[in-house]
């Protein structure tokens, strides 16, 4: 949740609902609890009674539905929403999901969680074929597959529509007469379904969603599926049966807000976990432990427990860091002007000090939180990762795209702490990982995606292969 | 920090600089980290050289000053800045500080923090004799009292001014070849001095201000003084010497940062010093224990420390939950749509919890994480406030003005605990807060103001005096 | 440009710039021109060589642009703009123009004014072979065909595309290379091109807007041309030579502006013209002329020279009415409060009035202003309006889309003079009309589009042949 | 009316109403229609049984009030209204009227149209006496003047206030029981009263605002009136018996919108009167006149019809202008980019023009369409000012402040002939204005202030005497 002061950025949380007489409004409340996995947009929309009424754009949930009017315009019984991490640059309305589709025989709203694999190719041999895309998103695709298709039933068309994309994906779609979710082959994204008191089923991308919204954890969307869900209930279909697990271990490690589940476990629970091996694997003497806030509290109170060692609050995080706008200049930096974390002098002053974070991306922000700690007076700053080096990218749907970003892909650990100017430094173990999460598919790594660890890709790279193999060449350094 | 799950408000924060190139960038970064303290409207008054520019409104500081261009306006080597809190129906522009005021012979900014016991017989007098009024603020009153002295200087007109308000306050006032700060007799609001690198004089409501902007802590001001800051450094000169410490500890309980320090003591080490101490006080044997995000975590992990009992993180606040306007409706609500507040199922199901919270004020938010956390499963939840119940009104600058809004002046410890639906409830000891703050200034209860527990107000309450002695009498009753 | 009054509504204005270092900029100014073309929407798409840039939103174009930087942003030598007329429920910001479509080979931006008459059925055909729409407009055809055009040239795909569509149609499209503009075989939307000082070619709907922007006047598109501009000039092409004009006489009339010439005849001479003959074609004895403003005061001055009679104005518009939201309630109707159109109370108590008006579609502003004029004082309210009756539905780009709308369909004169209050009433002939513009083409009318009047529709309806004929045998009457 | 092209601006429009339901949509009705008399601010303030509700920002009336709830929250059967024009610099919301004060014993809405000559020197003894101020704006002094007024009853303090302010002002004042109209002694501003058909009694500052909330006219308010509202119908009281009319000629020539009646004469007829009569004193051979869009219509009209000399739209307005901050850039400008106005090549080519303008302020708007005019292939033209020569500032509420900007105070006729590059110049006469107003009054000019053309002004100057008599020696050149 410290998206701001970290260079790691989800694509997407997505939700569902069929069968509540607010069912915008359940929407509204369910995008909220996700509004972590996406900040720069939003939409919903809704199905009343056959007609799909829909409505997005850019910025926060509560900046693109500003009073309740905003939603009593989506009428129905029934709708999806999104909400959206854009890369700078395609910062347009166009690229905001749900996208709502109209055709002259029915409408259909799309929304879409992951990143396609073969986007690239499949993109460029439609537009050949004469498809006209509207955004830069490659959500639309699926669309065009299914328009193209030339078998007989819609269901028919989604599912060969699903057996040419790849890579990680969990789709909702929102037909005139029912709602349709679906989930890769290798369940990259978590996609979870629930009940409401009044029978209305949801699906969301965390359970987090059915917390908030007073609903009833039913099960997991598992890969392959296919979930159709109507006024009759949900029924279960698959497009492939050729799956196997490769759970996002970084939903694990930082994405998920920690009171959902995933396939079961608690993201909280892994993470305390986690800080539990860290502190096993790699113990050091100090005075008390600290967390990078938000998204390292679990694990450093687990670092904390495992050690015996006080867990305290030394960094402060502003609540109000969001939307802010105005940055300071680098002169006003230079005097030491900073907005979003501050060291508490008081606590950390003369003392040893672990501080536990849960990744490192470029290590620029944990160099200044060192150096924040250090100024504050303490003596020494133990850093603790609760993770293994990130070394490789992610093509299933979390921005880490380039090698050169990652300075575990350019630089042994002891280059790492010198760089972040620790007084020692410690990565996770992979094992570690593994075994705080705890899964146990019966796939390679307990059913983890381990692929920003050890390069080990669950499925072919297709249009990314090569840019991939090119990056294993390079090299760039991290002391300027 | 969870000011939207208490009714319990702060009335402002401020900051003031004199003598750095930006001085209203600089501004804004100290008024960012005090925006905890009021969220309904900021505003700035610049020195550009003599000549005075302000802009205030309605909203987050980021929605009042949006890009860099809005900062640039308020040019100058000075600056004031204000964060408001408003109660409902006064949400004017004409509210918002600092008010400037512009004169024939001179221009004047003005922002201040905390309450004047005389305001409104003041505010009569001088309407009475001809004054105009232009916000319903009790600012006003102060810039009235100086353009009416008979006094000769402006200063003396100030001292004049000053000896005349009651209650709490601390003021900052910019003036064309200066910048001045005053705090009243008691010291009820906190007030620090900070130097920047360069040399600037800063003044801020807490320490975090000066942090945040890289500045060094000079010194708190001091009851009764007058700080008066130019070209050549500060000098200190007093309106009163009738002085005596009665901080307010609510500062210390709930509104403050856990990064500042008041009277040199830091917030979070007093809160987590309420924990321990209440550990002490009302131990239970349970599970974990888990605090009320964000307020209460310090005093969680004391209490967790000194009881040995695993601190675990069963409650998750929404991070984005600050502007939201769309509300669940009551039918939502019923079927148990929530926003800020989740309990962790996975964390708290089957077990017993120890939840701390750093106050009860209508006991409603209790009675809602109780049952959210029995909902998501705990066995028994044994809540423990890290304060002594609040049971009188404060007229010093936070806005519980009436015994009815407050349980603990209606309700024995045991009643409370059954509204609340708690297996068990147990307050901090007056003499444990007193101990856990651990100031030794030589004024009753060590310097603290502890009115809110004892009703032992430090001064005349003057015109709340009648209103007071009628609350005494009257009871109500939380169970409905 | 009383288009606040009227229930007739132009469908779009076009603009394009080629080969000047400030394109959007005088796009802008040129769009700025031609808003009373449309209102609801704006947009501009540059080319920065050989990259386009686009924007549009919803509002005037002065609310779409706010400032400089918002022209900024569209950098290039190159650009095309549009300003939309948009039928309510289609308020969707999908809708506006122009189009940029960004393809793996190719970008290309488009803007359309005019209504096609086969666009039902080629979208439907086009979607059923896998298109997808995501506009309600008919523009977007037009890149489909080009895109699925198995031609070998983008020259020959796009003649191609634009012998499919049927109906009325000027287009600009903005490639990389160049800037091209094209006009239906009939030329019923006008269409020129000039030239600025420093060489840039320009196209615009109007020529009020070469005249905005200091270009001159080079030529008129003629019906089936291609013009095509780059850096070498302009180059003519024809994607069919089968033309004939019919030019709207709806835009001498009614829409385009009065210093504008289409087809060499300035507007306002040509309605000074149908204010004179009417003045011989219906005299009535009275004290004064006055126009209905602002459309009809060039009609209302030919009237007054050509009868002697002294021209006045008895009727005052409200300047600042366009954008006003806040609309009298029935009850302050029903009181007499109206904001858009005063009568002259000392101008026209005590006399008989002519009111000349441009034309008339529903009756019910007529007798708005007859009413406002008698209730002024006037003794007599005759009416002249200076074309024939309204009859017939236009199909090829004006919303006028329902004979149920027309009063003059439903209804003979002498009723309508009834209806509307007037104590005479006489429309201009259709040869006076003819007459009044002066065109000498060699085709039916001259070379107008007499059809609104007449029923004489220059081409096949296509899709629209069956509504038109069951219109045609429904009755409603404007007597409530 | 074409307040853009003209740097004459009028200070203000204001409406009362007072017994009406819908009292404050009312308000914005009447003041919509006085729109033209100030377009940077707009506010209204209610009476809703004795409590007083205000609203008021910077904008049109339709951008401070953009739907019907921003309306219904002014709740009452009473309600004032004020629109303002702001010189650049102040446009500050706090100068936006009414003002709104609330005091202890009462509250009281105040909005003013007019100037004081004492302004200067009253606030500065106020302030001096402990006053202090919160706009920029001199309508704040009577309300000071009133609160320290010593006299007993509330109309006698008023009635000393008013005899203590010098200059133009028409007032309107809310009061919790009753509301009160007043008007300087000379009646330089216009100011109305009318009765709704329910009764209700509204004062407006021009009779069109009576037309458009169909009201009908009761009287005008007569120099040194006040007039007292209440349920019980109105009341004419008086502050001063010593008043003598010089009503404000520019009213007739330039600001009032031509259906308003001032002192019983229409203002349209009083233009078209000039131009008849400057037709009579300054004939000139040409092919036709045109009137310079919107205000000098009437005029050029009357010229026309005196002369026999037809009468065309030579030059056409852009609708939309009016809030448009895209300028074109000097480049452009150069280029002969321009917005606002259009000449109409194709009526004015090879033509004699006859350019009618209501007045000539600096020279530039006229030099600007003059060579519109010949770059669009007039011939000649001659320009034809329907007023006499500005030369002299206003002090009594029309923004000409200074001799130095205006051209008629420092060049003859012929220079300024040459200045414009016109054909030939002449203005109307002093008493052909006077006699085409045609009033009555036994006092100077028939009850005009014709100041600005003779400098004969009809009160001491107060504060403004030395600067006025500094600026009768200074002479600047207009030819540069």
């Amino acid at each position: 949740m410290s998206y701001e002061v970290k260079s790691l950025n989800e694509e997407c949380g997505i939700f569902g609902v069929w069968g509540h007489p607010e069912a915008s409004s359940v929407t509204y409340f369910g995008l909220h609890s996700l509004q972590h996995r996406g900040q720069e947009g939003a939409g919903i929309v809704s199905n009343d009674a056959g007609v799909l009424h829909g409505y997005r754009d850019l910025g926060l949930l509560s900046e693109v539905f500003k009073d309740d009017r905003d939603l009593q315009r989506l009428k129905g019984n029934a709708a999806i929403g999104h909400v959206r991490y854009a890369t700078a640059g395609n910062g347009s309305v166009d690229n905001i999901q749900p996208f709502l589709f109209k055709f002259y025989d029915c409408s259909c709203g799309l929304a879409h969680n992951g990143n396609l694999t073969n986007a690239k190719s499949l993109r460029r041999e439609l537009e050949a074929d004469g498809a006209i895309f509207h955004s830069n998103s490659d959500t639309e695709i699926l669309m065009h597959l299914i328009r193209r298709s030339r078998k007989e039933t819609w269901l028919d068309k989604l599912k060969e529509a699903l057996q040419t994309v790849q890579g990680g994906f969990a789709y909702i779609l929102m037909r005139e007469d029912c709602m349709v979710a679906a989930l890769d082959a290798n369940g990259f994204r978590p996609l979870a379904i629930g009940q409401m008191k009044n029978g209305a089923y949801v699906i969301a991308s965390e359970t987090c969603a059915l917390e908030v919204i007073g609903a009833d954890f039913v099960r997991d969307v598992q890969p392959g599926e296919i979930i159709i869900i109507n006024d009759d209930g949900f029924t279960v279909d698959h497009f492939t049966n050729e799956t196997q697990h490769a759970i996002c271990s970084m939903e694990y490690i930082y994405f998920a807000r920690p009171d959902s589940n995933i396939a079961g476990v608690n993201v909280h629970t892994a993470r305390k976990n986690m800080g539990r091996i860290l502190a096993a694997e790699a113990p050091v003497e100090a005075d008390m432990v600290i967390g990078v806030p938000n998204s390292s509290l679990s694990a450093a109170s687990g670092y904390a427990e495992a050690s015996g060692i006080p867990y305290e609050q030394g960094l402060v995080k502003n609540q109000y860091i969001a939307r802010t706008f105005i940055q300071p200049t680098q002169e006003l930096r230079e005097q030491g002007v900073r907005m979003k974390l501050s060291a508490v002098r008081g606590v950390v002053a003369g003392k040893k000090v672990i501080m536990v974070d849960d990744s490192i991306v470029r290590g620029t922000t944990s160099r200044r939180i060192v150096q924040l700690l250090k100024e504050a007076g303490a003596l020494e700053v133990h850093v603790r990762i609760a993770s293994p080096p990130l070394k490789y990218p992610c093509f299933y749907g979390i921005d880490i795209q380039t090698r050169k970003e990652l300075i575990a892909a350019n630089h042994s650990v002891a280059e790492i702490c010198e760089c972040i100017g620790a007084d020692s430094l410690s990565f996770l173990s992979e094992d570690g990982l593994i075994e705080a999460i705890g899964l146990d598919f019966d796939a390679p790594y307990s059913g983890l995606c381990m692929a920003y660890f050890n390069g080990d890709y669950p499925t072919p790279l297709y249009d990314y292969e090569e840019q991939y193999q090119a990056s294993l060449k390079e090299k760039v350094s991290f002391f300027n």
